[in-house]
């Protein structure tokens, strides 16, 4: 390892969408060596001036300079795509024609299936420069302000290669990560989106529903003021972005679908056992569920 | 206020069920004056022994030593009620043929139309001496060992006042429980039942339906390996006594039943937007769960 301390995982780094994820590695691979230019592009001009400014990026270009953002695509051995995952594809239509050959395309997103169509589509035969990826990591806040260094230290990073995924690009979006202070973990797509679907996705879509339920009761602000820690807590994730989750929930639907249906089976029986006066089985589920949570599987 | 340091809201105060709240309250109270004799009684002797090793209670008695709690009874002058919900109907049968005319009983149960009901049933004509209450505090941990004297302090203490209830029984409460650091509030018993449905007994049920769900998916550990922040703050409440939650839904379960249908109508809603792939109406229900989330209004 000590070998390669000051060598940068890219020559010139393109990223994506300088928002929390895409600033924050940038940081974090800064802070991991001083080798290698780094360039944000943005939708948002703004953000990707300020990247420049908080010293993030060396270079920032607004997605709409298009001249630039291809000479930059054509120079990049290395490219993140950082934006949101309905943006996938339109960006990699427009990267496309630009690329080096040997350079490795890789993405950040919170699924993975609708992903790798949009890439399989926009890169046809060089879809094995593409190298799927989703860090677990994220913050409260947004944005390149909100962005720092240490983001990624010892969270994950899932890669979930595709039969076609080149070994080097495999190894270099790898080691890139690592030196981001990531621990790499391999699953499949189809796990991937699963299990995301499961700890993440339901858990955001049933956190939006609760609130709203509440807003539809007509005694909202009342109820509100007497929302007690668990309430808060229970609620806390439907301060999400609302696009971000719309675009994750839209694009993992099929998954999410079977989750939600999971539990509304379960919250059937529950409504049944209430409606039946059937305390035993309001008993047998907390119990199973408060067992679970307190094992230390899931952590505090 | 000055003038009343030293007085205690009771000569002798008999607390039933020395848990989180019971052995808290009697904390509290000795804070503000250390004048009065508190006596705690639990079904646990242990409990009710440690409680005093802890100068928590001046007396301690298992509830099964049967005439030293009638003894208690019959010379108590404020008794509180502070053990599970679904005790309080045989507490308030077994202790009733002992009490003095002028004693004020209170309660401190999370839900109040089924307690209200046993003790109609159980009091009688000696109802207007019940005040039913409802502290809002709580902590992950329970029993006499957690309990803290700040516990109570800037919380809400709710109280419903039934018709019957006498004026001086409902100062006497009031009094107690402002000089245990609470602010009183006054709801109607639906009323009280149907917020807290909403923002407490709800969220409990899917949290431990949720946690439930995951556990049936045949990929329990694998998934929870990979939960994130926001689905430990979504799950915590799930780690919550199972008997206390069960007895909370089974006693509340009219309003609670309304709640959850109001929630399954959200989460059919956008299982439907899923289904037809409607990103529309899932930015709108999101959108406008974020904004009231993130308003204040729920805080953080």
């Amino acid at each position: 390892m000590q070998a390669d301390v000051n060598r940068a995982a890219f020559d010139r780094l393109l990223i994506c969408g300088v928002g929390l994820i895409g600033a924050s590695l940038a940081r974090a691979l800064r802070r991991a060596s001083p080798a290698g230019i780094i360039v944000g592009v943005d939708r948002d001009g703004r953000a990707a001036a300020r990247a420049v400014e908080l010293g993030v990026v060396e270079c920032g270009l607004a997605l709409e300079d298009i001249p630039a953002v291809i000479r930059e695509a054509a120079l990049a051995d290395m490219i993140v795509l950082a934006a949101p995952v309905a943006q996938t594809g339109p960006l990699i239509e427009r990267l496309r024609p630009h690329l080096r050959p040997t350079a490795v395309l890789t993405d950040v997103g919170s699924v993975k299936g609708s992903v790798v169509a949009a890439a399989r589509h926009g890169l046809g035969e060089r879809i094995d420069r593409f190298v799927p990826a989703h860090p677990i990591a994220g913050a409260e806040r947004s944005g390149v302000e909100a962005s720092t260094a240490g983001l990624f230290d010892g969270r994950r990073l899932i890669v979930c290669p595709l039969p076609e995924t080149a070994a080097d690009a495999l190894a270099r979006v790898e080691a890139m990560w690592r030196s981001a202070g990531a621990q790499v973990e391999t699953m499949t797509i189809a796990e991937h989106d699963r299990v995301f679907a499961a700890v993440s996705h339901l858990p955001h879509l049933v956190a939006f529903a609760f609130v709203e339920a509440m807003l539809r009761s007509g005694e909202a602000r009342r109820r509100l003021e007497h929302a007690g820690t668990g309430f808060r807590d229970f609620t806390r994730i439907a301060g999400s972005s609302p696009e971000m989750w719309r675009d994750i929930c839209m694009e993992n639907r099929l998954a999410l679908l079977e989750e939600t249906d999971r539990l509304g089976e379960v919250l059937g029986e529950l409504r049944d056992a209430l409606v039946q006066g059937d305390a035993e089985t309001l008993r047998a589920v907390f119990e199973r569920a408060s067992h679970a949570r307190l094992s230390g599987v899931i952590g505090e």
